[in-house]
């Protein structure tokens, strides 16, 4: 794989197409209904129609593209499931029994899993992809969880394994993670860009009890005492306290980025993705909504740092691009309410607001 | 119309079904998935199943059922639009260019019009039930809005079209109103039964300036003052500050409960209707599904008083039954995930928890 893949990813990122998100709110307004009716709907068709310089972009094909991957920093307990369950979560999912090959029949979405790191031999199968980088990252808390390149070569793939779903036709992309020991490598991150303790934005995952979850919190804050990332430097952040899958979410959401489509944005361990996007890209946040905000503390942060304002607040925890894929029917909506409702001057409705009655706003 | 419709259909409402909840909330831990994972999901699947005895409920054909009137108290200036646009909007509905047409045909919805007090002649339409009770309401300012048996039979006409639509098929009922001033009776329902003040639970509606909604203030709270309805008799406040088609609503959601089925409640005028079922029978709440909450102040604490989470926050500010229709796939993942998800034995995952790592809960 050239090594400027990268490079040449992030150089196509640009600006939203500010005239026909004119045009959009433009056309709002003369909609059939009160002026803001629509709410964050209305927001989302602004947003999809400078993302795509379309009015009436199609969301479909879409696929979710559900990275997976070991971490080291798994043997310290920081999961309430061992590290094995990674290659056990890939294997249901390949045999459409886990929750995203649910959802994803439901939404009509493709799902592809790119294993860029479990710590095991996986069966070849047509939806999955071998990209293997290695058998999982490090243990962070005694060294740097890969090294540098490893991670450029994980958002690299990601990139790559975007791109390719693109040029099949692809629309919309959906990340989704799998692995292990991801959200304490989240929390790492999420502690690190925020400055906030371990503990305010360390959660218990898929479930820790308390002595787990003090015990992650340790993890998270010893591990960035050790390795103590450059916090400007998003491939540092990834080869000292990332993770394999995490990298090639962000690879994933730069393709999207670069290619002019949104990209839905999943759980926890999606928007610290995200936010190594934003590190290499800060326009890359134009091209992202958030399907999902969970419990996890260090989510909400994130997305507020990212200025997305989640779809959905469902309570999940589950990842797999799960969750994202609940939100696709509000971007339908809002595609379909801008292009099929009748204007006022059309319905002959008195859409202008009585003079008195509207005066000042509230 | 037979007078003993409401008595007979209050009769019908009962508790859900606790046995087969039990079984869903033991199903929903064998699946491959950390327990409670799929969080408000795996409520609203023991929810479902709890209300239709069915693991698996049909939810579709289903019908959004909209009800429309005037209120006479519209011509306080308590609205943006004047009263005329309550005609327009039905028209408008009628051609199929409203937003909740266009969400209808996304999620597949039959959309129905019920004219309980609308005060213009409509035309003849398939999708129009021409029920009209009277030509709108008089000016709760003045007057009690309506007789106690014109209240009574609004409600009986929602139920009978309910039923005729359940007859016809009909899985899953969502509710919907259009009526200019509607938010007006529904602050007043609000009010008098929280004790809270008018500026607490009166919005801006459509879209109402700083001034206005300063007079709709005044008017909620002067109408109460003279009205006295007692807010433990549901028709007297229906007749006193309701409204025809806050009354129809109510018919629409006891049918339901009576039918065992789930009905989606819409916005702040439907969440008033909700209230009012309540007070006709309290079971009916365990039937209800809050599909969305509006930014009017009112809806939020109607919804708390209703013990309902709403499964959408999206600043809808429309009615029609359109914020409740986009919360239909979020009922769908629910049943789909509780029944084609694999179990953990199905999967050999290793889902029992480390014991260390979930020794205490968080």
């Amino acid at each position: 794989m050239a090594k400027n893949v990268l490079f040449g990813t992030l150089e196509k990122i640009g600006d939203l197409n500010g005239a026909l998100m004119e045009g959009v709110r433009v056309r709002q307004q003369r909609l059939a209904k009160p002026k803001g009716a629509l709410g964050r709907l209305e927001v989302l068709s602004v947003q999809l129609a400078g993302i795509t310089g379309d009015m009436q972009p199609p969301l479909s094909p879409r696929s979710v593209i559900v990275c997976a991957a070991d971490h080291g920093v798994a043997e310290e307990n920081v999961s309430a499931y061992p590290a094995e369950v990674t290659r056990q979560m890939v294997l249901n999912l390949l045999d459409g029994g886990a929750a995203v090959n649910v959802l994803a029949r439901q939404f009509g979405a493709r799902v592809i899993l790119v294993d860029v790191g479990v710590n095991a031999t996986l069966p070849q199968h047509q939806q999955l992809y071998d990209c293997k980088i290695r058998k999982g990252t490090n243990n962070m808390l005694y060294e740097p969880a890969m090294e540098r390149d490893e991670a450029l070569t994980a958002v690299e793939i990601g990139i790559e394994i975007a791109n390719a779903e693109i040029a099949s036709g692809s629309r919309l992309l959906i990340t989704g993670d799998i692995g292990i020991g991801n959200t304490t490598s989240s929390a790492a991150i999420t502690s690190l860009l925020t400055g906030l303790a371990a503990q305010e934005v360390t959660g218990p995952g898929s479930g820790l009890g308390l002595s787990g979850w003090r015990r992650k919190c340790e993890v998270v804050e010893k591990s960035l005492a050790l390795q103590n990332p450059n916090p400007i430097d998003p491939l540092d952040i990834l080869c000292k306290i990332g993770g394999l899958e995490i990298a090639a979410i962000t690879g994933v959401i730069l393709a999207a980025a670069a290619a002019r489509l949104p990209v839905l944005i999943d759980g926890f361990v999606s928007a610290a993705s995200a936010i190594i996007a934003s590190l290499f890209a800060s326009q890359s946040k134009l091209y992202m909504i958030a399907g999902t905000c969970s419990s996890e503390p260090g989510h909400s942060i994130l997305l507020n740092i990212l200025d997305l304002n989640p779809l959905l607040t469902l309570d999940l925890q589950i990842g797999e691009g799960a969750g994202a894929l609940l939100a696709i029917p509000l971007l339908e909506a809002a595609v379909n309410t801008l292009n099929e409702m009748t204007t006022s001057e059309e319905a002959q409705i008195s859409m202008n607001a009585t003079k008195e009655a509207a005066a000042a706003p509230l």
